[in-house]
């Protein structure tokens, strides 16, 4: 079919090509926000005197029908008309007549898109940072919930030290804090209008970019208009926050698988968070796990992908930023679910606490402890660190652990142990002890949480404003 | 709705859930290989003594029935039942009973998925490898067509010495003869059957997996099940494939945009693989080169996803693989469209030859050939460099080319300059002389098409075999 | 040698175990932080009586001692000692006695070395900060000098409107201080305090976090002491920010290599950042604007490398994350050098702004011009956008540009035109009546430089409390 | 200092950039392969006729000479003389005078480069290629070693069914036999001579390119000059086979240190391939895996890195191709030292089979044996996949597993079960009756354990021809 651009051309564009160049199949999703801010335009147009009032109203109200048509379902997107810019302007014109062509005047496809999907990633922002914080809530609610679950701490997947569960839970809280204090940065960088760049050089029409700003809740116009229709780095922060995020969410789906394991059997999901096999109908596969898991790999491949299409690219516009976008909407549906669906299997999920306190009253984990307590009977931490190798090789070799020696087996490795010893590496002091600020003592935990709430109020305040 | 593995569990899956783990919406393009599969393992389990043979003949009409159902539109896929395997599974027990469960037995999901990746990957080689020899085709033509045409050759994009554009064109016919070797080694990696493997351990049942593997036409079958259901290096070779390919198809996309720029006006795009601008009716943007350019960036992603999912997941099957085929199939359309696309492209393109030969006549691509002009009269190679080296500067502050400097400017630098040089460095001899094998020559060139017809007999017996 | 945590081990590590799990080859270059970290360490355990004053004091006096002797080149590093913290350590013992041992009391090397790299990378992001802000400078110079030189703005590579030199430079102002306020975050990510996790818990000496953390100029601590030793985010922000600042780099290269071919004519660089070709002495390669182009791709591939490292792990500390230095600083050393010599390479490169209003002349960028004049006489934009198209083809038939057509000639294609139209389409019209905020006018510009100097201002109060 | 290209030139190259852009910090690890190669091109050229045999004698003898003196350390690399070939020209010709300026004669540092680099990596390859066999090798021996030990096969890190811990690292047999597969297309791409493609063009001297080729062994020269001195797929295929070379050993990483820790208890890594813990003495962590699942992201960074590089660059040299070696460099020593590290690690490991026989014994592994069982007394398979379900959750109420279900019990469920169903779902038989092709069974195991002997005679055949 014609093409708007057709002017000059003596032929059509081959259907394959028209297919492969055309991104009608994914911009679709952006219809609410071309409208709107089309609808911003032709008010700013008429504001400033380029079109006349009542041609801005009915340009207005023919997008306004269309709006209405297209949540109806009463639409069909056509790949010949290339995108949803030209899908909108073309049944506009049909419904409103000529004057529908007046609206594409002082802009150009290349602000129009930029401005859609800035204010397309803002929305998807505000409604990420609401999931985010729900995650956040329930992390914190499970550790509040197991203030004094025990369990053993690891380092290189070896039991390093006995910690509380509520401790490390709110590890994952303060990193998905970072992740909010990220994801607001990516807003502040979004929030800024591209529209009124034109093609690259800005228009000879005399518009009022601010106004267009103010109508659309923007809290910042671009500076210079080449720059405005070539920038995507609000994508690539995006990318770079979905990236971070979902290797947070990585480990802790690794954690839960391991503890979902038989081996461990720290955990137990719940039912509606877990599926079965074909074949094996007592396996209880955390799949929800796995898959967030692994769906961390399309998300770092969209930022590789992003990366690799803004590379080497001289300005202004090039189409291969047209690529921009099928990455960022599955990053953004990925991460909407992931935080979503962590939520709900947090909050299902039964913590085994009898069988963790188990494990760390048979091992090793109060070795540090051990070596503490000759450090502050006085010995260098050095030898305090020799004195209790020696005592742990003699416990594996008398198949014991550390509690299980005797006073006189201990004095073997140094005279400073006496009575007290036992008492200095009971699990319960392990934890207890270990009160220095952010540490593992139920004090800590305590501090930690106000601490925690103190920053979902702060959060809270930013999502407002968005 | 109740799962196929649903008898140890109490409560149904989480609505979200199942729609974030099933696999229905991509994996459905694979139903052919799907029915091809398990039509070859029901063939088997009769022949086997497994089943019986009237039940295998109740099965293999209820499947066959089931494709015409999809090919004709008339089948619905639901979420509900997770993957493509479940959809076709249940439709079957529907239309033909019970009996249709025993098409499970000896074979898990685990490894009828992995047979029918594998099935399907070898289908869409062997038509990539068929679109990758259609632009081969295309690029020697083109060289063929321009046996005489003369450019400018570059490295760092500074002019270097004066080559035919049938040379350049050939290079690119070398990489994708690389391509295609490497496509066949991935063909070669896939085409391993893996059914039989069941969950990971193979099965107590007497099974025949050389008789499946003949069937289905595959050379060889997986050595260990453990292996065959949690491979994907297929799927890794071929994105790496994909990868270099779309690096290669890049590397032309960026020439032909310098080439279709005004500066450079060397090549003219068809009307029909241009699109113009909405806002400047003078533009024909070469948006189809910008489009692969930029699509590089989608697979060199996809091989990082998919690298990623993979890194360090224990054994066998894990759910984090299951992300194994959206990126796949993404990265296969991807290849197809651009391989089509460019060979259409390249068909209909207008070589600029007369403006080439006049930037050649005008520039220093000739110095070279005068550095060799004084080799060959006796000066070390680097002697005659610096005295090319102040010819030039001369002739820059003069404002004139190499050629017109008179003979007494030249024996300013050396006197081995004579008459001959001018013969020696007019761009037809720069051409004519660099006849060492592979070089630019004229006759070189005639060797290299012969070569290449050779290269694509041999890749068309391989395609045959597949 | 015996290891430091030899005490259970019956066995030596393996000569090329060692060799591959020390880190001591690339970590000594945080030497500095190390010893910064264990001076206020040791003044904390004084502080809080968990080690005696005349204790503290040899510690610190030897540590003083170390240092002065790296920095005098008298200190060899030794991998068997696998670390700086081990190297140090060591040396500390033999000067001072086994006091030196105290030294390591209430800490691990789990959170010495995310002190160290915590320290290391606040120093850096502000030499970078510095290196930046010289760029930005160099590039407002740059545009300041070319407020008049007209050249041609283009999307898709095509020449679509004219502009001025300046406000394409500008366009990299922008986005380099997007990579400031990127910058800014990380260090605010950066800017908190680790030491105290010990090896994941915390530790049952009463020590003083926020006293280590005064010390040290660090803004917060960690709230939770497995997240201290496990977090890398910090790192990757670092490495997503440089990313995209090398991304921008690689796009300003693409258009100097472009603007020093033959074919565009636009720039020369100086000789000093160019280099020659051994064989072609006619060359000017534009060799530093391809190396930071290449080097896009090393520090993506440092991004991806992390992100892949972090992926799955579970908490806390895994040996996996010692691979996080290397990409880091390689990253530091690329991006502190391309800024430089990217502020010296446009400082000094000359701007060829005869030949760029030239090629402006002779073509079709003020077409658009042409379109607007139409619209502002009444004709709606998309109809204007038709005539102008038409217009187009009939010059490109006559082998004219715009301005040569006769009034007469126009007037076939709208009876719009009248005689104001040359003025309306005059290159200097072009660029001056694009006025729109942001827009190529001059008068913008001049808006643009107030505003860019503003934001210098801002960021120099930033770095000057880092 | 004076730059070989320096003719034309009228100022020196900057300090930093003369840095920047130099190679020599790392391209003098092919000091052999220079040299060897200018052995081989100043042969031809005496022999072509092109200088005189004594002028080839006096180069050659001159270049033996420095290589002797490299190899004794007695040469100083020079950064200003930017690369190896550069420092090893200029001291050729201090030594033999003006003559040593002939060696340059029909090449240029883009085809030298090239020709370095492709021997380098063959030699390399044949390394890598040993140290994989004997990989495999270890894997075998150890495979062989437990032939009877039995452990739970894992799927979703659920006990799935029992396997021999022979059959599972039989698995990572073969994928290493993939990756020298890989590798050895790797050769096959990398077997081509690009010496005499010259800058990019061929030369005008009468060489003689297959005799080159001859002289170092390479199979086959590039058909064309360009493509010569462009291409950058021999490295890209080495990333590649790399990378995924890597993630299997990331899993096999991931497996060992599940294996290590107390939950699992599966294996004992020797002391020489663990370290242990400054601050908990009783830690005996794997770190030379998770060092190498680390490494995994390092080589994964590097083939991201080079695709970036080369993505969009037009033919034919670029300087962004010097950013080809360090990736590539790094990626061999991490290749080579992963793979011995991992082959003596492996012979060092104390497999637990007790225990793993122990935990097998006690879970419901043997859940599909009994759902077979059924279907061999006539139930369809998804009939009999439901009634184990049942039985497993009433085991799992009653704590019990299904071997210790009574035979009244189990008739609940199925009224098929009957006394021979405790030998069907013992152990052994899980084991001994997954005998089909690639199963777990012993005899299964013996016929893969001659199949992979046959892989590594095959492999051998390779190797010897590199």
């Amino acid at each position: 079919m014609a093409k708007l651009w057709g002017g000059r051309f003596t032929k059509n564009t081959d259907v394959v090509v028209e297919e492969f160049t055309s991104s009608i199949a994914f911009d679709q999703r952006m219809y609410r926000e071309d409208i709107a801010g089309s609808i911003a335009h032709a008010t700013m147009l008429a504001k400033c005197g380029i079109i006349a009032d009542n041609e801005a109203q009915a340009i207005i109200t023919g997008l306004q029908k269309i709006l209405a048509d297209i949540e109806a379902g009463n639409f069909t997107f056509e790949v010949s008309l290339e995108d949803i810019h030209m899908n909108i302007e073309k049944r506009l014109t049909e419904q409103i007549g000529p004057v529908g062509g007046k609206l594409h005047t002082a802009r150009s496809r290349n602000d129009q898109v930029a401005l859609d999907t800035h204010l397309y990633i803002k929305r998807e922002i505000k409604d990420i940072a609401g999931r985010l914080m729900a995650l956040q809530q329930a992390v914190l609610e499970l550790a509040e919930q197991n203030r004094t679950t025990i369990m053993p701490g690891y380092t290189h997947l070896q039991r390093a030290q006995p910690i509380t569960f509520a401790h490390h839970m709110m590890a994952y809280f303060y990193m998905l804090s970072r992740d909010f204090r990220r994801l607001d940065g990516v807003w502040q960088g979004a929030d800024i209008m591209p529209l009124g760049a034109a093609a690259l050089a800005g228009t000879t029409f005399p518009i009022d970019r601010q106004f267009v700003a103010q109508q659309l809740n923007f809290g910042r116009v671009y500076e210079n208009s080449i720059d405005a229709v070539s920038d995507r780095d609000y994508i690539l922060e995006f990318l770079s926050f979905a990236s971070i995020l979902m290797m947070h969410l990585s480990r802790l789906s690794e954690e839960i698988i391991l503890w979902s394991s038989t081996e461990f059997n720290f955990v137990e999901l719940d039912d509606a968070h877990s599926t079965g096999s074909s074949i094996m109908p007592q396996k209880k596969n955390p799949d929800v796990a796995e898959l967030v898991r692994g769906k961390t790999g399309r998300v770092i491949g969209h930022l590789m992908a992003m990366l690799t299409v803004a590379k080497g690219l001289p300005l202004a516009y090039n189409k291969d930023l047209q690529e921009d976008k099928e990455g960022l909407f599955d990053t953004i549906d990925t991460v909407k679910f992931s935080l979503t669906v962590y939520a709900s299997m947090l909050k299902s999920m039964k913590v085994n606490g009898q069988r963790m306190l188990e494990v760390v009253s048979n091992d090793f984990s109060n070795a540090t402890d051990m070596a503490d307590y000759l450090v502050k009977k006085g010995l260098p931490f050095r030898q305090a660190h020799e004195v209790v190798g020696k005592s742990v090789r003699y416990s594996i070799d008398q198949d014991k652990v550390l509690a299980e020696l005797t006073l006189a087996e201990l004095q073997q490795f140094s005279p400073l142990f006496a009575a007290d010893i036992l008492e200095a590496i009971s699990i319960d002091s392990c934890v207890k002890n270990r009160n220095s600020y952010g540490g593992t003592s139920y004090s800590a935990q305590e501090q930690s949480f106000v601490t925690a709430r103190a920053i979902l109020a702060q959060q809270s305040e930013k999502i407002i404003k968005y």
